[in-house]
């Protein structure tokens, strides 16, 4: 199969800029490797939200699911962070998304780059070499539990929930993971505090046995945040519910160098999701300095996922090629930088 | 008033080893600076449970309720951290102390060592000057909330809930300090998602108008957990929930350049409890290796509780003489290095 059809999600901030560059890729690789991508738009977030209410209008869902993939850009506009009344939320339309698609795991490869190893806030020492995947549960927990606010604002609740069947698919993968790289699972969570927690380790536990040759582990998401820092060449694969995952997979991005290079893919039974881990970054928008390649390495991750192994080698190749020759963006180097466009075209004139 | 009394619950792994230095600074204290201290011991943890079966007993929250300040060591035992079917866990004792003292605020004041600052993690750059205050919500939150588990383990929740009772003293107390410093707050949240984030961000803005000269900030815990690495001296005083307050000020403790060196308050309207940020550190229980400073700062933030100023400043300068001098545990200086003891009777000597 060569045809494939790519749901495309621009969505807020920079969301659109990035997006643009990985849209730009993905022709030149259809061309070089004689794929065809039909690309079809949604809206979503607040820009869906000023267009037509919903943060995640019908049309939009219906594209996706009917998608070999679906790119997405980011989400999110402070003019609905700072009002706490406000009824609709952009981020109700990606938290939707999520649960129609069923995407229950949220995958984050961290890997630190040689050439941009002196970015890290932390020292060479600590993070050469570290190379960490998180699987973080993404369609459950206190996300998607019974919200409350009583009507004169004196009280609110969120509830995290869990049910055997949320953990056990995502449990699964992170073990099929850990086999296929040091063996080494890491489980994050609050089992001294939560009853949901001790659901997790309980349930892991049982499925230990199966996977004879994984060397399953337990940390407090406490401990878990600080040896992030101390060590982060201690962690192979780590798995948390979705909270939590919230968390450590954003503060484990600084191991990498730069947020700006990270990318995610969010995955179910039919169907996928491929996302930069940074947001809509509304500082940003419209000024052509959006750093384009955490979404393109997204692309990355859905080529290999639609099988197109080749392809994605290739254009993670691109992409180490254009870090190498400090073919970046303004975050990775202040002296002498390029523009979204810019960078994105480089990647793309190289595959 | 020169008479106090003070309640000692030394707890699990490194707790009696920790409490004991500080029993022997408090004992040089009393005779130099002529007050007296009385010491009502307390079983708590799994300490507690091994001897009564009861994490908090009886007798143990009497002595609190009637001390004038708990001097707090450790609490946890892996034997219960690995069995997610134990009944009675060590943590419950702890927790349960912090409800009935009613010690809604957990406050963490972070600071740099100049002579510590090679062995964080982090880049001098980075965290050269950095000083921050949290404020933790230490009462309420997931942590409180409702807790069930269905008897065949197959679903579990955790409910997060917060009052406007529950948010607004420590929010105003968060604000008062701000105001004596930097006069720069910061809430964390995630008011993108939950009900309970948005309640907070709410209550905040209402009581900011009564705080003209500082300004409030918003930062989702995802970020912040991020912001914290790669840029900690933007924050001055930050102010969150429980949950987010425990990953947050235990991440935030790399910045610092060791936990061994981070005190903490619990502060309710009557009580207050004193204890070190790090745990029971199990693995090093008996060794003579663990750092005794955290508790000893602990005991600082005591005794400035208590209106003995000049006791507290006297002790914070001989744990700085001994930490410029070298004279510390073998996590601060694996090359030379004194066992907890030597290091808690050089700040005493120095006293
Ligand atoms: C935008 C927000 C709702 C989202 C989340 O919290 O899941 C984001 O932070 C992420 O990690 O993808
Ligand atoms: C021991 C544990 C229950 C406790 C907490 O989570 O509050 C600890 O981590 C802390 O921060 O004091």
């Amino acid at each position: 199969n060569n045809y494939f059809k790519i749901a495309v999600l621009p969505g807020d901030g920079i969301g659109p800029e990035i997006i643009s560059e990985s849209i730009k890729i993905l022709d030149v690789i259809a061309e070089a490797f004689q794929y065809k991508f039909q690309f079809d738009y949604g809206l979503i977030g607040a820009e869906a939200i000023f267009k037509t209410g919903d943060p995640l209008p019908e049309e939009t869902l219906t594209i996706c699911k009917e998608s070999d993939a679906v790119l997405f850009g980011a989400i999110g506009d402070p003019a609905f962070d700072n009002n706490p009344e406000a009824k609709v939320r952009p981020e109700q339309g990606l938290l939707k998304l999520r649960k129609e698609l069923g995407l229950f795991a949220n995958i984050r490869p961290l890997k630190t780059y040689a050439s941009l190893i002196e970015k890290s806030p932390l020292k060479r020492e600590i993070i050469e070499g570290a190379d960490i995947q998180i699987f973080r549960e993404l369609v459950s927990g206190i996300y998607f539990g019974e919200k409350f606010t009583d009507p004169e604002g004196a009280y609110a609740y969120d509830v995290c929930q869990y049910s055997r069947e949320d953990i056990l698919p995502i449990a699964h993968m992170a073990f099929q993971e850990a086999q296929k790289r040091n063996k080494k699972l890491t489980l994050i969570d609050k089992a001294n505090v939560l009853d949901t927690s001790r659901l997790w380790r309980k349930i892991c536990q049982e499925i230990a046995s199966e996977y004879p040759d994984v060397q399953l582990d337990y940390m407090f998401v406490d401990n878990a945040a600080m040896q992030l820092i101390l060590n982060p060449k201690q962690f192979d694969v780590i798995l948390t519910e979705n909270m939590f995952g919230d968390i450590i997979s954003d503060e484990a991005s600084v191991i990498g160098g730069s947020i700006g290079l990270l990318p995610s893919a969010s995955v179910g039974e039919k169907n996928a999701l491929f996302e930069p881990i940074h947001g809509s970054y509304p500082q940003a928008k419209g000024k052509g300095i959006a750093n384009p390649i955490a979404s393109i390495l997204s692309v990355a991750m859905m080529l290999d996922h639609l099988g197109l192994q080749p392809a994605a080698n290739k254009l993670r190749q691109s992409v180490e090629h254009a870090i190498e020759n400090k073919y970046v963006t303004v975050d990775l180097n202040t002296k002498q930088y390029y523009s979204t466009s810019e960078v994105g075209s480089f990647i793309a004139d190289h595959i």
